[in-house]
């Protein structure tokens, strides 16, 4: 896990809007400090995505207190941050330029929302050659009424969206399992 | 719909491989012929994706019958045909680029898999700026044990990896209701 980098995905308040709908994984911001604090503890690199939306009615427009990464995830200044206004954080930044430059070939990837963002940044990493580990209980989905008009829980939409990405895109492992096979 | 271009995914034979488990939708090939036939008539774009496996148990290599497209999809020689080696029809192949010079803005995606190769194509088409619409019931996926060990059939896999694209990355519309907003 040598240069293993832990990408931690719109962890913003704005996302914590009512009007998205149930969520699951309430432990999840935990999870993610956890993992960011043995990264930052194992002098291994961390990558924040910051997303700032250009929707007219997102939460997280840059100008507004969503935009705001939430306190368990708040980047140092010595650490990557890269902004981006669609989902995968691989397009409009330099973040793929920054992963190959600094040798990063394996990423841990946690944050918000498992079926949005995190989804597409795992396929776009994976089918760019990089190596992923998805952490389950440090993602989180957003119930929601489908196309079908069938009313979804985020649980069912976080787990089915892991099982389609898991051997695929990557492997999906626990926290506990990602911090037990970290270098002391 | 005058420059809506339909672009449909790995529609090869190498997918009808047993080992790969129960699939939902079986008239998906019959849908997508359907597709093809109308936009051939209208004189609207067509692109097809072959994917060509690297993996060395894949039964999409090149060389093997696998890889061929299925007769419903199968392309008549002035149409576009890009190969490709990963899940997204955009890494690797000119596609973008084709797509952009050829003023094509919007898409209709169908083919296989849903979670897959439809679904990471479908997410780089829209975080590209493409318009795009998935067709429900021109896709299928495979049922698969999960990394938690529960068997997901492919109907519930299908289903809501196409919840979770509807709305924030594509439309998703059956057959029918594409073919319905056709000018004739």
């Amino acid at each position: 896990m040598q240069k293993t980098g832990l990408l931690l995905i719109d962890v913003q308040k704005g996302l914590e809007d009512p009007s998205l709908g149930e969520r699951n994984n309430p432990g999840a911001e935990k999870n993610i400090q956890k993992l960011l604090l043995v990264w930052r503890k194992r002098g291994l690199p961390v990558v924040h995505i910051q997303h700032c939306s250009t929707e007219p009615d997102s939460k997280l427009r840059p100008e507004l207190p969503g935009n705001k990464i939430k306190s368990e995830a708040q980047p140092l200044p010595e650490e990557m941050l890269f902004k981006k206004s669609v989902n995968s954080a691989f397009i409009g930044t330099g973040l793929e330029k920054y992963l190959r430059k600094n040798e990063i070939w394996t990423l841990v990837i946690a944050g918000l929302t498992t079926d949005h963002c995190v989804s597409a940044s795992t396929r776009m990493a994976s089918d760019l050659g990089f190596e992923v580990t998805v952490v389950s209980d440090a993602t989180a989905a957003f119930g929601r009424i489908g196309y079908d008009d069938i009313l979804y829980s985020g649980e069912e939409i976080h787990t089915i969206n892991l099982v389609s990405l898991d051997g695929e895109f990557c492997n999906v492992r626990s926290t506990e399992e990602v911090l037990r096979a970290i270098p002391a």
